[in-house]
């Protein structure tokens, strides 16, 4: 189990560090926006979760292969990729969206803050690399545009799903991590493949 | 009085949530982007006060009440105020500025910092929350413009006030909170009814 | 050797204070803003790596000094400055970057984070001001530009061999510091006098 946790952290981070290090390619950076902009992208979330709780040092500082293995691949991206496939990231992407969320929000719950939080823990953690991304390549953030495919909400509705399960006892937390992510993973897969968007005002 | 520091509080809360609504709306974002610039509006600046200072987990984590009702009032504001007051909202963001103000830098002694510090934390405090609503909309942060209306410099004025008869015994502390987030509140007030600005270079 | 230390730290900080308010007048910003940005560019990369490393209340809280320093420095060449020596700001920014990118390192060393990390704090130290200073002005980060001459890789290499040095044992700390600094300052001058950038994909 612990094993599969690792290495499906690995592989969202091998695709948020790879589209990072693409995105600063296309924005004209040179190597050092690549290799920022795939840390940020890739640790970016759980790095605002880990301040706003307060645990510090951030996470990747006690596990430098992470940094390690995002640097390489960023370099490699940056100057190799010339074709990724645009559906392998977006699913395993998806995968570290529904990791990561729950996740969050059982940090949350370890600092015994209320359920409401935990769900907030959750999506800044799926989101929040992202958004810093596009802050850093000076563009409005992606997840925020009317066109945008559901992506904060797909870690909303899972994050909840889990919490609920959890919080009244409906289930084990194992089960209901494996629950929340899967939903979180599936919805996000199919709101990419279908183009659902949130409706505009 | 704590019923009043209460209901100050949520009423500047309404304003940032509702303001920080309508700006997402202007710029095009969908429900995430709004939800996500009312909170950054309302709790930016009380959460780079905490950041910088340390007060882990941050203040709203605290209160989920908080952030359900910025949550409400961004979601309905984003998808049915079609015409909102503006003076209105000028009015309650101005309540929070010298709410907001004075409280950072009672904060600031809380840790024992030195009065000079104070006086930032206060501003910081007061200013951080548009200054990140307009970084994550891509612009220049307003309160920075140079035809931006005072609204820094006001908050720097009335914790200056704040602090110089609280911390020399020239008054209590309760009263030395009033007559600061007053002044806040009122110059805040007159500058946008007359349009003062600072001197360009 | 530490009022060399400080006044060294005051000469970057100068240098770093006079850069964001010119910054902020070509930006149209008003003093606020200039102050602001000049803050930023001075304490932003200290800022994040104490923010990430759980050191609060963050390094200039504790040195009042610091900050009345880059205030009034950013107030005078806000108003004041027509023609700063484009040269002098270089060579004072490069003994920060030098300086900076040292601390930054030792200061990952006394939370006993791996050298891979202790690299990355010297490197944030050195570089978030000027990252932070641009995502203010609305602008892609300059040390990210395909055109910008090498600054992060500076840090980087000068960072390394300190901790090389000092990590296996083949100099005392302080030779070790110096000479990592010196190697950051040299490096980064020869890089903006011959503009050496690094490959493009």
């Amino acid at each position: 189990m612990d094993e599969l946790l690792i290495f499906l952290t690995y592989v969202a981070v091998a695709a948020s560090s790879i589209s990072g290090a693409l995105e600063a390619r296309k924005r004209q950076m040179d190597l050092v926006g690549a290799i920022t902009i795939a840390y940020v992208t890739a640790f970016g979330g759980g790095t605002v979760r880990d301040l706003l709780l307060g645990r510090t040092p951030v996470f990747w500082m006690a596990d430098p292969a992470l940094t390690v293995a995002a640097f390489v691949l960023a370099l490699v991206a940056f100057y190799r990729f010339d074709r990724v496939s645009r559906k392998l990231l977006i699913v395993a992407d998806a995968v570290g969206l529904g990791l990561f969320s729950i996740l969050g929000a059982t940090y949350a719950f370890q600092f015994n803050l209320s359920p409401i939080i935990a769900v907030h823990m959750g999506v800044v953690t799926g989101i929040f690399g992202g958004v810093l991304r596009d802050v850093l390549s000076n563009q409005i953030p992606q997840v925020f545009g009317q066109s945008a495919e559901l992506y904060a909400t797909c870690s909303f509705v899972g994050t909840t799903l889990f919490i609920v399960l959890y919080f009244y006892h409906l289930s084990s937390m194992s089960v209901a991590a494996v629950v929340g992510a899967s939903v979180i993973f599936a919805m996000r897969l199919l709101a990419a493949r279908f183009k659902v968007t949130l409706p505009s005002p």
